[in-house]
């Protein structure tokens, strides 16, 4: 399977090191990021936290995910020289996703497909509340790639741009506790998953006032990480996630 | 959310309890599957391990799924008052995983929709190995239920009873093996998914002997368990698993 | 095919013998289920009218229908002795009509299946509706397994339990009406089918006072048992339905 | 709902009348048809059989359906004015299908769809068995817009012109006989649907040498046709299957 | 491929011919179909302009439909003859599309599916507007035929016959407008495309007044039928689209 | 719509130019890709032919995709300061196909996506052969979010590295051709597209030897590019593919 890069064996006790990577470039947020995810993490983890450098300051759109996917991927190969077990992408749509999984080693979790799955689980149907309008078809088209078109009621958006969430905190929580509640009401959703890494640490506090079970997926994310690196299986390297080809302007190995 | 129950709180260092039932009454099989079950476990994790009784001796289709359910809730049920904070349904064809997410407050993990989603979270395209071929039309449409059709390439059978897997164990690993070969060079699959919970002990062989990476349902459930025992997010009581509605012929909230 | 069980020939003018089984354990609902059955049936045909003992008063949910099932299988493997034709399982969440399939010579038609198959030929869009919110989502995705989901605009909810049907008739018929006109109206349904065996009783004055045709399960699967009777065709025995192998704990063939 | 046209109402003990028409133009066909619709029928039924005018002589392809459907729907119009209760399209690409359920008040059921609803009934995996190639794909999108496509297993050819089946009747069984086969061990399918109405007859021999459920659509469709006049439900005149406008050049009402 | 009619090769400069085809009668709607085609096309491109003689005076459900398409495809014959390059069907249903496909040695564009490709490339969710409610399931099941069902957030009605198209045009304007701004705004359509051919007019109209890009399938197809003619590429002859097989009652290939 | 980009008018017989960019870096490719163009192109288009630069010198998976867009987004908005009036993406994973189509005012045409909706007019069925196995899922995939997974039978591969189409033409070929040959035999495609830009210029041979009509992704873009353009529709700025907003590090309107 993996050969150009080692991978650390999941032997019991021994900790885990799960690299959590924020695509866009504004630290704040990864620190928030960083916050939820060791709220998160087991006793045994490390969380190596990243930012990537470069890259737009939020990700709203295609063309944004397009700008952050290589230093992102660069920083996957780096994390993985420092030991990492698993990757975690912490930005809601999930960018470069695939990308990441042919240049890693170490299984790549990105938080919209771990909330969903999460969702799948603990749920018949669910809604996915995120920021801004424009994101809905793209979350709607990310959730159909995992196959919960079926169980996804609605993906609804409070109108607002990633950062405010950190720049209005106040105002943001606000609109997505009306949102939540919409959800409950109008969506019959049983589940809410949040659709932004920047809302995770408004997650609890959404769940204990609205009465829906709130679903962040930096957490499911994290945890998620810690169960494959427990159970032992990596990416498989037959197929579509295959090493990249090595040719020149390629994903270089030695890159970081 | 759940009132009825109490499901232990997930505080970091603190043992956590997974309950693992066999739907169908052999213990050799169990025991198979409490030793999967304990490699896969993180070293805080205790395995409550569980077989059915008066059910069938194995589960080879509808019939044989719904005489085991009724016994498994109430399992649920006595594992849920012993302080579990995860139920795995350790039988492939996940019988009664919406009854079982009903009567439980503690989230309940099948083993077919872990290795799914694991599946899906390591590969573009995987197969499902399973034993009898009256078996592949149930997994299939079950895997379809999981929003996994896409990805699946082909549910195979290597035409073996169950309980088949201990009585000729190295018959029924050359023919797990060829099957999971042929899987890999006609389907293309980049991971196989083992099909039966009776197969568990036979993954790490089958990977290093095939160049397949090869999943257990039994492993990745365990440690699925865990993870959203960890996260503290718990079945939905809104909607589709909301409680059973008290009844006579109901499932008694005391039952046991 | 089949030869533990045997099944009348489908010769002309020979009586016919259709077994309508109420899984749950309510009499009375039983025998609105018989006066709608009757009701439907040809002059040729003697409906076998059965309650299901000890199982749940009401089916409303995913556990209430694991717990009717085995008791259900036993009295359908009690009406082939009696020289059954055919199967009606008469509860809208059609449970365990696969393991009927299983465990059964005659065919089994569950009254969604059948209603949805008639919804189908009589109209190009229509709705459900049903008694519990509860149930949406499980008939949504009942549905979907009929192939029907592109046709089935909504699945919506009176929000009454089962047996209210019986106990408050007034109040509920005006609930049903209001939804069916709802369904016209805001769906642009074509055709309504009622999600609940208790309500067959209403499908006529429904129909007559909302100008909306209305479709009862129960009419519509003894209809459909009495054509595939008539057809001479039966489940088949090869692959999925194939009779339950014999085991210790699993589906006795004498069993009644 | 229909009151351009009446309909019998669905009296216990009465006679019903079935229109079965043939929609290509070769009265030896519907001689076939025929015979297979009486052997199919109740005591209580008269069988309306109908031969198309003008139309093409079979019916291979998309130019085929379409220069058969109007002289189809005039027949239909004619026959309810004979008092027909249902009509019956006698050609398994069920032409004109909605357009009849438009142009008639009685319900209109294809040979195809009935055929389908079966074996969805009694399967859960099945083939199609039809004459030419090109027919293939039609078959296929037809039997997906019933929602079917999963629970189909594939469409087979057995590349004989549709007016073989007549002219060569041995070569032609064997022809289908080994194409049941195929089915059978290639595809495990455990129903096989004929794919042309010109296989009637041939139905109840393959299923006895072939040891394989075959389904005959002529069969399904005269009972599904007693079925539905026995329900006394009729296609809803609201939406997508109302009365055609009246205008210039559409479908008079009083067409013969 | 194609033997029985020749196809002007695709040379660069040479006028193209693309035959533009109202299945209806109307002559006037003709004329507003052929103004349409004539403001799209290349100077380069000869439209012959055709009504359909003896149909429908509109197309508004499947009856309309099916007699219109007899007379649609004897035209199509003959503009071949005339040396057409590509035929456009000028109804939104695209009825008789792939008959057309099967007749034509040159390509059959129907400007619904022209219109839904074109909308498809400019927008990721778009939504229909057409004439009359009954024709609602009837383009969601054709946008669904060419695989846009995910794209498509609604279609939407205003009520209208299609000839009141010509004969209020200002009333019908403003309906138009008002369905177009709540496609904007309920269903947060990017693209809104026109759902009848005799709106072909009023594209522009409504494209400036309400924001929201409009698309008519007049345009689009000429266009595109430019396009094929352009690449050379013709309708595949192995298949599903073969020329028809010569029979008695068949489509005649001399026929004009 | 666009403002910050303009966007030549459509008016007739005015050069239209269509900027063709090669996501890899292999000039030799590029030129293949420019005859092909130029070849397709009508006389009055100048075909504005791009090479992208430190991209990687082949597109075979996700890394390389990544890797190339933010280059790509960069000449396609130089692109438009000279005039573009399309853009086609030439290679056959569309890669960053929803970026562009947010960065450039102008219509934005990725070759699978013109090649996948032009199969979809000329057949019922298709195939597509392309280079590594690898890029099967990833084009299946990408075919199924074009709506025409039902329609392509199969995606195969010759197992050739991209870049050895230009270093071995007559071995490419011979595959090529052998495996058109297995579509039109196994899968009965009646189409097959020819998955990689580098194939473009084997195209006509193929057909002609072949007997099946092949379908070249950079001939159909580049078609559908001036047809676009003709038509004077251009991406909605609502919604998915609204302007990027300005942010830093996000894609800068100045960039070129």
């Amino acid at each position: 399977m993996g050969s150009r890069a080692t991978v650390p064996a999941a032997r019991k006790g021994e900790m885990m090191r799960v690299h959590v990577i924020n695509p866009n470039s504004t630290i704040s947020m990864t620190a928030q990021i960083g916050r939820a995810a060791r709220r998160a993490a087991s006793a045994d983890t490390v969380i190596d936290l990243v930012t990537a450098r470069g890259t737009p300051v939020s990700i709203e759109g295609y063309a944004d995910e397009a700008l952050s996917i290589p230093a992102m991927l660069a920083e996957i190969r780096a994390a993985e020289a420092r030991g990492a077990g698993a990757h975690v992408i912490a930005c809601f749509d999930d960018p470069g996703l695939s990308a990441a999984r042919e240049v890693a080693a170490a299984p790549v979790i990105g938080i919209c497909q771990a909330a969903v799955q999460v969702a799948m689980t603990l749920s018949v149907r669910f809604s996915v509340v995120t920021t801004l309008g424009r994101s809905v078809p793209i979350i709607e088209d990310l959730v159909d790639s995992y196959g919960a078109a079926r169980r996804c009621r609605r993906v609804r958006a409070i109108d607002l741009p990633v950062l405010t969430l950190e720049e209005d905190p106040d105002g943001s929580y606000a609109l997505l506790a009306a949102e939540v509640c919409a959800a409950r009401d109008h969506d019959s959703a049983e589940v809410v998953v949040l659709g932004c890494a920047g809302m995770a640490e408004m997650c609890e506090r959404l769940t204990a006032e609205t009465g829906v079970p709130v679903i962040d997926g930096v957490t499911a994310a994290v945890r998620q990480a810690e169960a494959l690196i427990g159970m032992g299986y990596r990416t498989s390297k037959l197929g579509g996630y295959a090493w990249p080809r090595i040719k020149t302007g390629g994903f270089a190995p030695e890159a970081a």
